[in-house]
């Protein structure tokens, strides 16, 4: 059994499958963007590397929110319940961080399974 | 084999449950509450989702905690060396980050075995 | 199938295999040391935490990086460019956070696979 790798350039993958289980490397927006927009451009490249490996939302079982400013906690709520698969959601830990770029406001990690 | 949800309302599931693998959502305590009195509240949580999932903190793999206050490390160490099975520690990583509510001394996520 | 633990105190555990799953304690390096030194560090203890576990660095699922500085990142992806398998990347989240000891630039949290 071997870790198969989805986009990968020389430093990190976008994805990675072990198993029935997939990783995604934290996805992030624009930093130009809003906290709105970048939150639905996270949650859309989460959806496509999950495609890409495979599986949906409707199977993400972890999530990991890093949010760079606490305020924007109901903003990215209100996205997130929006997208997400009410009758499957996913544990969540959500914490305050600096995220890399200045301006980013929201990254999201998410660990999912893989439907057999 | 599909990821099982317990604890679920519209936005996130308290514990999922894959495979032989339980992950729950980051634990936090009452803002109101001193640092020992959250820690305690957090891992009477993990103990009691962990129940709910069928296994217990003697088959707990991973810990993430985050802390509000790094000055807080050995007051949560304590309590944590009161709880943890000390025979079957998991691993931990632990940082410094601002939590949802202000007030919030520590949130911890853990990832644990089903026993089989 | 239970939780192996590798290098345990009465705290915590350096590493756990699960299954084909190895999972590390945060590693840090010392707060006297330069963040390229400190990354060094950080990387040879992970990979010999993985060897103790029975895989190496082209087994690594995902990597959780927590930097101190942001500015450090360009610093920091030097001395991981020239760590990482090229042709087994892992997935990768990366944001600034407070290390629990001033003087701590870089912590790296590592999820593995066990070769079959």
């Amino acid at each position: 059994m071997n870790v198969k790798r989805l986009e990968a350039n020389h430093r990190l993958s976008q994805a990675a499958v072990f198993g029935n289980t997939v990783y995604l490397t934290g996805q992030v927006g624009s930093e130009a963007d809003t906290l709105g927009e970048q939150t639905r451009s996270v949650l859309a490249s989460i959806d496509r590397l999950l495609a890409l490996a495979g599986t949906d939302k409707s199977n993400v079982i972890q999530a990991t929110i890093w949010l760079a400013d606490r305020n924007d906690f109901p903003g990215m709520n209100t996205v997130w319940d929006e997208w997400v698969d009410k009758s499957n959601p996913p544990v969540r830990s959500t914490a305050q961080v600096d995220l890399l770029v200045p301006g980013q406001k929201v990254e999201i990690t998410v660990v999912a399974a893989l439907p057999k």
